[in-house]
This record gives structure tokens, sequence and C-alpha cells, in this order.
């Protein structure tokens, strides 16, 4: 069992905090607001007075708080108590933060670690929680315990961003997800359907589509768009433009869809048109 | 076993012609260039000299060409020929489409069955394959055992418009999902990560966030988006400025997540932050 110190009692923070507690560890907290603590405080973690007693506390730190600004402005009153220290930053943010507060953080001393949470705070310490990890691999091996007690553990490689990079990446898949659920449910209950009545439709149409991301993902990797095209861009702009003309007719604005029909129409203008839909990623890809 | 006449042989309609012969059936075909028929000809379908032919010559015609224009010109040299015939429509295109054509077909005299296809042609007569159709109910249960021979078949009332308003539906949630994996494919290859490496991270995920599905349609069901929030827009909204930013320095163009990012800052400047992401979908529904 380790000794674990928690900066940041937000939800996440908080479930952070109960899972470490309820599994054994020895907690210390810390929050801005002291109130927070309290019921953890009642539940057997330490609290400290600032966030240098926190980090002097315990063998790992986790900082989880609302933003790197927020990151930056806790580290700033504990400047001095990081040399020789682990820290795990578990904050939100973009690659570009988490590499350059990993930075700013060595350079004070400190391992450190960087994590980006794929899980809600209740599903904490629960089967289907994953938490992915990136920067030194030797702080990830030291505190693989108390790691495995929050979440499945995946450490990316030593480069501080990529778990923030992967962790948006999964959120943009999600958010993808949400935009065709959101649309088509718009589409559906405009004809007084009910969203209830068509997720059993709907529910397997996403899984077998999910299944042919194994086949466009080959053919991202590879760059050969045109090969084995069972429906390529010509014919699915047909299918995205009935979507954006049924949407008008039905009263949906059409922000979800529009960019697939124009990014896919700019492919196709390209005299792209045998290309499967996976083509479309050398439209979003900026010249550098 | 049926007689079944099929009008139009692209690559869709000759999977049809195809799997309906391998079935048993008699089948009768017409294309406008005839060179597309030879190879079912020699597998054992009668070759109609004009669509009237092939409409006089079975008890069920399927139309299944390009788009309406196309379906049109067919039909408008074979007028004469509808009177107390059925006639499945399996074209592409929007509600409105349908039900304008449906309405012509039954001023014909004949009966309409509207069609949409969840499938590719090789999936025609496979298990997964699936045709949602609406219209005349009579019609459906007449041809259901040949109409069952193409795909499991769902018939979603008498308004010819319903299939393809749930055909489009589950396209625009298939085309989210692309949208999402695509800009994540983006990211995460960006750093030289490989989509067939990142997949076994992605799969899971989403099937997870399916799982998340039934809560936000309930939401929508009962327009209730603020009751039992786990994570709010306003937070949601902090995640998708860091997609959008993590983007901008990876080099990739947030197409796909900034109409997310803008509907939700919308919904949050209503003064609605407390609300689920299922309440975007109040921002596009258009006034009427």
């Amino acid at each position: 069992m380790s000794t674990i110190s928690i900066l940041g009692l937000g939800a996440m923070g908080t479930a952070l905090a109960q899972t470490l507690l309820r599994k054994g560890h020895t907690v210390t907290i810390w929050n801005r607001t002291r109130s927070r603590a309290e019921p953890l405080a009642a539940a057997g973690a330490k609290v400290a007075e600032s966030p240098a007693e926190a980090i002097a506390a315990s063998e790992l730190t986790i900082l989880c708080v609302v933003d790197y600004a927020a990151a930056r402005a806790v580290l700033a009153r504990a400047e001095d108590a990081l040399a020789g220290r682990d820290l795990v930053n578990l904050t939100n943010g973009t690659p570009g933060d988490a590499s350059e507060f990993g930075a700013w953080v060595a350079a004070k001393g400190a391992t450190y670690l960087d994590g980006g949470i794929m899980a809600i705070p209740p599903m904490i310490g629960e089967a289907g929680a994953l938490i992915l990890y990136s920067g030194s691999p030797a702080l990830f091996e030291r505190h693989r315990q108390a790691l495995d007690a929050l979440a499945e553990s995946r450490h990316l490689g030593d480069d501080p961003g990529l778990a923030a990079l992967y962790d948006l990446s999964l959120l943009s898949g999600m958010y993808g997800l949400f935009s065709g659920f959101l649309h088509a449910s718009a589409l559906v209950t405009s004809v007084g359907g009910k969203v209830g009545d068509f997720l059993p439709l709907l529910l397997p149409w996403i899984e077998a589509m999910s299944g042919t991301l194994p086949d466009l993902a080959d053919k991202i990797d590879s760059g050969a768009h045109h090969r084995n095209v069972v429906s390529n861009i010509g014919m699915q702009k047909i299918a995205l433009e009935n979507i954006v003309r049924a949407s008008e007719e039905q009263g949906v604005a059409s922000d979800f869809i529009e960019p697939m029909l124009r990014l896919a129409g700019r492919r196709v203008a390209a005299g792209r048109a045998v290309d499967d839909i996976s083509a479309v990623i050398e439209v979003i890809r900026k010249q550098k």
C-alpha cells in the first residue's frame, strides 16, 4: 500500500481519494476550498494545510484540477516541495499543455507522469474505467498498484503529451457518435417517433458500422483509399445530399452532417470520387 | 415462390436479382443498358425489352435505380402497365421524394411500398442485412417471403416516407461515427501513431459510449435534459475546446468537432450549462 496525496477535490479528485481510501491506501488531501475535504477527512483522509504540505506527506502526489491555469496556480505555491517527488497530473488539457507543464515540473526536480481519465467519477475503481498515461515509465512502474486501484492503467510512451492526445482522440470519437445520434434523433422525432423506440434499430447498426472501422483504418494507415471500395465517396456524397435535403424537409439543421458532405465533396472535386470515405482524412490534415 | 421483376441493374439491383434467383424465385430483369443483364440472364433470369414488359411479367416489381429522376424516367415509359400491380421502390431519396413518388404510383392504380436498404450489395441475402419498409402493409404481407429472402424486413408504418426517414436517420448515425473516427485518426496519426494500433482503444470506448445512448434517448423523449446529469454541457464545452485547441496544435482541421462546440456553446449561452449533451438536439430543431 502506498501513501498518496490528492491535490484538488472536484467530483473527480474526490472519487480518486475515496477509491484509494476504500482500497486501503494512506491518503492525504488538499483543496483550495477546505470544506470539500470534510467528508473525506471523516472517511480517514489526512487534510494538508497547503499543496507543499500535501506533496511532502506522500510518496506520490496526484494533481486533478479544472484546468492548467489552476494546475499552475496550485504548484506555484509548492515549487520548493517538488524536488525528488513523484507527480501524476490528471488535469484535462491539450498535449501541448501537458508537455509544457511536464517540462516545468521536471525542471523543479520532480518526476512527471501525465494521465487522461477515460471515465466519469462514479466509474473510478470500477470495471470499465481506463486511465491513459504518458511520461516517466519508472514512476508508472513504481506506483502501478495505486494507479491500478483507480482504473485499468495504460502507459502510451515517454512523451508527456501522448496521454492527452489519445484522451482527446477518444473523446473526438465519442462526440462524433453523439453528433450522429443527435442528428438521427432530431429526424426521427420530427415525425413524432420516440428515440427510445428508434434505439433498437440504431444500436445494432452502430455496432455493425463499427465493424467497418478496421478496414477504414487499414486504408488510412496504408494511404490506399481506393482499394476494395464497396461504396465510394462519389456514391456516398449522394446519400449525404439526401440527408441534408431530408433534414431541410423535416426542419432539422444540418450542422452535424454538412461537414462530411463538404469535405467529401472536396475530395470528389479533386478527382478522387473512387476513394472510400477514409480519404476524407486527407482533407482535414492541414499542411504544417 | 414468387415471380419478381427487377428494374435497374446497378450493383444493388444486380445483388437483389442474384439473391432471388439463388433462392429459387422466378426473376425478370430490365436495365437501360442491356449488357448489364447478360450475366443474370446466364444465371436464369428472363430479360424484358421494356419496363412495361417487366412489370407485366411478375406479381411484384422492385425498382432500384440511382435516384428519383431515374425512377421517374423508368416508370414514365410504363405508366399504362401499373394498374393493379405491386411496386416496391428501393431507390434512395428523401421522405418527400418517396411520398410524392408513392402518390404518383398510386394514382396510376398500383400498390406502393417504399424501402430503404441498410446494407451494401454483398450483404444482400446474408445475415445482418436489413431493409426498412413503409407504405402498403397488404403488399408487405403478400410478398413477405420474397422480401425476407433479400434481408431482414421491417415495416415501419403506412406513410411511404417513413422508410427513407429512418434510413437517412441510421445513415446520419453512421456518418457521425465516421466523423469522430476520422478526427480521432487524424490526431493519432499526427504524432506517428497507427490507426490500427489505436482501434483496440477506440472500439471498446465506442461500445461503452453507445451504452450511454439509452439515457440520452430518455432525456430527449422526456425533454428533461437536466435530470441525473453526470457531466453537464458546461463541463463538456471545456473538453470540446481542448479538442479544438489540440487539433490546431497537431495541424488537424476541426470541421468535425466545431459544430458540437458551437451548438453546445449556444445552449450554455442560453443559460442551460446544467443540461446534459442531449440538450443540443433543441438547438438543431428549427422553428418550422
